[in-house]
């Protein structure tokens, strides 16, 4: 497939593992699916995807529900992110947020929905295959990934250093966590769910920490380098809210050569892989991810 | 283990399981730790360890995670439930809520973290035995009754109803799903992991919903009955909040009763099981949710 059409392939992905939109509890659902299907790159089961068919894996109800859960997660994340205890952000990819359209409450508990969906939909996956032990080997990096240790842990130092200048071992810890693991879990749940070994998804692991924060720098570069016509959202804001970046701490002329640097290691380690599958459709992704203006 | 003894345990399981207070974001540890060893019943960790005794379960490394678990969602559930944007309460069990303590954005992600972790938490009864298909079915069951279609779903509909009159199905429907889910969940993960069978299973659900049902309105009781001395939390709250109870609609007399009726319709089908154990402690348990005081 070619890229537009593994997105298109990722919506309806998206749209199946979706609760139908029914019941006393209706408006939740409707809530899930206005966060869900509001675009965006679908960066996470893109690269997955990608991935699993790069290590052979051929079998897409074992790979779907893992796909769908992981954007979920991303998804409640930004739903909270975004509430006025936390970023307090009205807009974003160029349509209001959850909390706007239905109301804080519901913000909240639209991304509550959407979290605990998420390993809903991954535990689906043991109805699908006999391969309970890569299933579980999966949940587990999943919910790891995604929370303090990951995801989470990121976002409470983010949330700490607000408006600090942090140390640079602390930026990379954030950018590590923040946005790293959940890249991070999803090249290692595409590996594990065709069969990689654990030295390969640790590498997968590596290659998707680099990634992560190349992408992470990119993005801080877009908000003092784009408009928000182009990025569907506001530029300035880590200014604005008195937001240490890698560009404010080193400078757009560091930040453009180490989002270099860090998508040219992922590059090697990601050439050193033995794999079946053909690796030019990832590290075409990771490219696309640093020429990317939005 | 008497009942004291067994909260004790439980608390004690409760703490194995938190993560280390360490690391950049050692807040949300701390958080996670304020909110969860705030004391309470512990009531949804004890019925599922004295259900799983009363199956003949013997292996404690196999329920304790879950025990856990269980508990960190019902944790999350409060934290979210408190903030400003929900119920907005300043006080639970006579403490700080948790994001008085720790600010609204530290609220929102312990909520988050203790949601997640649970998972994490539970995932790991996987490496303690051998018997995956339960676990497997404990798992699916915890994740279904917390989210949308459990006590997600109850709250949501509980939100929307807000300073509106629901009609009594609507007022069950909250009940059953806010409150009796996670109950519900508690009592089946006990039977399953000690291998009860699906019709005892399905016997336990409707234990465990009646027991809901009863403890809800008995809740709803206390609040027009009791005082914030003994029940550690403001009383009046829900006509304060022009919220609609079971008491409210139906008034206090037919609330009585039905706490009774309810709490029978458990105990009969608890008499009709055909256990390993003694089901005298949770005949006991159930006794004194009817007779409580706060």
């Amino acid at each position: 497939m070619i890229m537009q059409d593994t997105t298109a392939y990722i919506e309806d992905v998206l749209k199946k593992y979706l609760p139908k939109k029914e019941g006393y509890q209706k408006i939740i659902f409707e809530a899930m699916e206005y966060a869900l299907m509001a675009g965006g790159k679908r960066l996470r089961p893109l690269f997955m995807y990608e991935v699993y068919v790069m290590f052979g894996g051929t079998d897409k109800k074992v790979i779907e529900p893992f796909m769908a859960a992981m954007e979920m997660i991303h998804t409640y994340s930004l739903i909270h992110d975004d509430l006025p205890a936390m970023d307090d952000d009205e807009y974003r990819r160029g349509r209001k947020t959850t909390h706007i359209v239905y109301g804080e409450a519901m913000g909240i508990l639209a991304g509550d929905a959407l979290l605990n969906y998420a390993y809903e939909t991954a535990l689906s996956a043991f109805d699908n295959t006999c391969d309970t032990k890569n299933v579980i080997k999966a949940l587990s990096v999943l919910a790891k990934k995604a929370g303090v240790f990951g995801m989470v842990g990121g976002q409470v130092v983010d949330v700490e250093m607000n408006a600090q200048v942090p140390e640079p071992v602390v930026l990379d810890f954030i950018y590590r966590l923040k946005t790293a693991a959940l890249l991070e879990a999803s090249f290692m749940i595409g590996g594990i769910l065709a069969g990689a070994t654990e030295e390969e998804t640790e590498a997968l692991e590596m290659i998707a920490r680099n990634v992560g924060i190349a992408f992470q720098i990119q993005d801080d570069i877009l908000d003092v380098t784009s408009s928000t016509e182009v990025l569907g959202k506001p530029v300035n804001s880590d200014e604005k809210n008195d937001k240490t970046t890698y560009v404010s701490f080193f400078g757009i002329d560091k930040a453009k050569t180490d989002v270099k640097k860090y998508s040219e290691k992922a590059e090697d380690i990601l050439s050193g892989l033995n794999v079946k599958g053909d690796r030019t459709t990832i590290k075409k992704l990771i490219e696309s991810l640093i020429y990317r203006e939005k």
